[in-house]
Order: structure tokens, then sequence, then C-alpha cells
């Protein structure tokens, strides 16, 4: 089964595609990356630029699902969490027309599923996931990290046979 | 020149197709109407019915602008506010796609054009919309009447020849 998890970002969006093998259990990493709506003036043209991006991803890959965070109510930035609702609106709508299931965990549900505590600092996270797709280095850019998190999340989750 | 104002919403989102005539400077109404998300069962499918929908008016209008009210800062709830940035995200994707400019204005500014005040009641603007129109009736549901406010701001501000 691929999963695909993307932390949405009008500057820099993360992206990672993961497999879940189920007679093993565990998780490969297949493709991890970030799409960069900078440089582009306008906010439709952001917009467009990551949606055209995340088209072909999963026009290659062909993912069973696609991992998200929750929308929650209580955001620091309202303003700016209203222009990721932008880009997370742009997500799944290109979820919607390839067919692919969207799937959404909290903050909280993604730390505790990965490192068995809801309030894991960031660094701990990291190395979760380094240790889990054996990976050389902690993940980086943090929109890429957090992409791992909500993907690693869901394939912890989904039951495959 | 041809503008498409419109007030994006999960559940019912607004839409109005207006004309401004460079010689008359009057502003003509040519269609207006509501795309309805109601009746879809996820966010994903909600968002795609309301893409595809859209898509077909701007395919069928072909407009030279698209009107949209201003992101602000401060929403009674927040929740909502990202879920509507989601559908404003790709009625900004349906924009990008078919080349269409976006301009946005923000509330007080639509109110001010419309009745000279920036704080006029929603009766005032429902009867400033219906003036210029000459609409038979009050316009309505809401999402209409928003949609026609908007498109009907951008339309007085830019400027035909």
């Amino acid at each position: 089964m691929i999963v695909i998890g993307i932390d949405p970002g009008i500057n820099v969006t993360g992206y990672a595609v993961i497999e879940k093998n189920g007679t093993s259990n565990r998780l490969l990493l297949r493709e991890g990356g970030v799409i960069r709506g900078k440089g582009f003036r306008t906010l439709p043209e952001r917009i467009h630029e990551i949606y055209r991006n995340l088209k072909d991803v999963l026009e290659e890959w062909k993912p069973d699902a696609m991992s998200l965070e929750e929308i929650y109510s209580h955001y620091e930035r309202p303003k700016t969490a209203i222009i990721m609702g932008h880009v997370r609106g742009v997500i799944c709508l290109a979820a919607a027309e390839c067919g692919i299931p969207v799937f959404s965990y909290s903050a909280t549900t993604v730390k505790k599923t990965l490192t068995g505590s809801g309030r894991a600092p960031k660094d701990q996270m990291q190395r979760a996931i380094q240790l889990e797709f054996r990976l050389p280095a902690l993940p980086e850019p943090p929109d890429l990290a957090d992409a791992l998190a909500i993907a690693m999340c869901h394939g912890f989750h989904a039951e495959t046979f």
C-alpha cells in the first residue's frame, strides 16, 4: 500500500510517499520532497504551481491513501491558517480528482503514534522518523519531516494484508 | 468587460456574472446562481463538486476578472474560516487555470462602494444591488447577494473604455 503524507504551506509544501508492505509491516520511504510556491507573485499562481506539481506526484505514484493533519480550531495566526486552508483545499481537490481517499489525524495523534507521547518534542519526532526509515540523518526541512510524520501515522494505523 | 463575483462556502457557494459596458457605464447581470457542495459526504468530494461546477461557469462566460472578498485576520469561527479557505483555494486555482486575474476587496470597501457607507446593513446592500441590476425583488439567498455585491464592487472600480 502506497501512502502520501502532505504538509500544506503556501511557501513550501512538504510531501512524502511511503510504502507499507503487508508481510513485513515495515514502512519504506519511496520519495520525499518539497514543492515551492515561492517565486510566484500571486496567491492563485502559487496555488496553481503547488497543485500542478502535486498532481504529477500523484499520477506517478498512484497512492492508495492521502494523509493530512486535521483542521483544528485554534491557530496562532488565523490569516496564515486560512491561506494554508487554500493550499489544503487544492490538495484535497487533487486527491478527489485522482480518486484517492483522504485521512486526517490530529497533531497529538501523530505524535503519540510515532513516539508513544502526544506531547513529544520536535527532535524526538525526527528521531522516530529517522529510525523507521533508516535515514542517514535527521529529516529536514521541517515541511518534509512533517509530511513524513503524517504519512507514517497513517501507515501505522492502516490495516494491510 | 465580464466580471465574476464569488462568495465561497463549503455548503453553498454563490456566484454572479456581470457585464460592464464601457459606454453606458452601467452594470448588467448576466447570470447569478449558487453551487451546492451539500449532499456530498467528504470535504474533498464537496470541493471537487464546487470546482467542477465553477470551471463550467468560467468556461462558458470567460470572465475578464474574478472578484473575491479579502481574507481578513479575525473570524468568529476559525475552523469554518479555514474550511472556507479550502473552497477559496480551489476557486483561485480555477481562475489561475483559466488565466483570469483575481481581485479582492474588504467587506468595508464593498459596502462603501455600493452604498457610500462602510457600515451599511444587509438590507441597504440588497437594495443597492436591486437598484443597480433593476431586479424585481431583493436578491436572495445571501450567498448570491454577496456574490453580486463583490462583483459590483469590482465593476465600479475597474476602468473600462
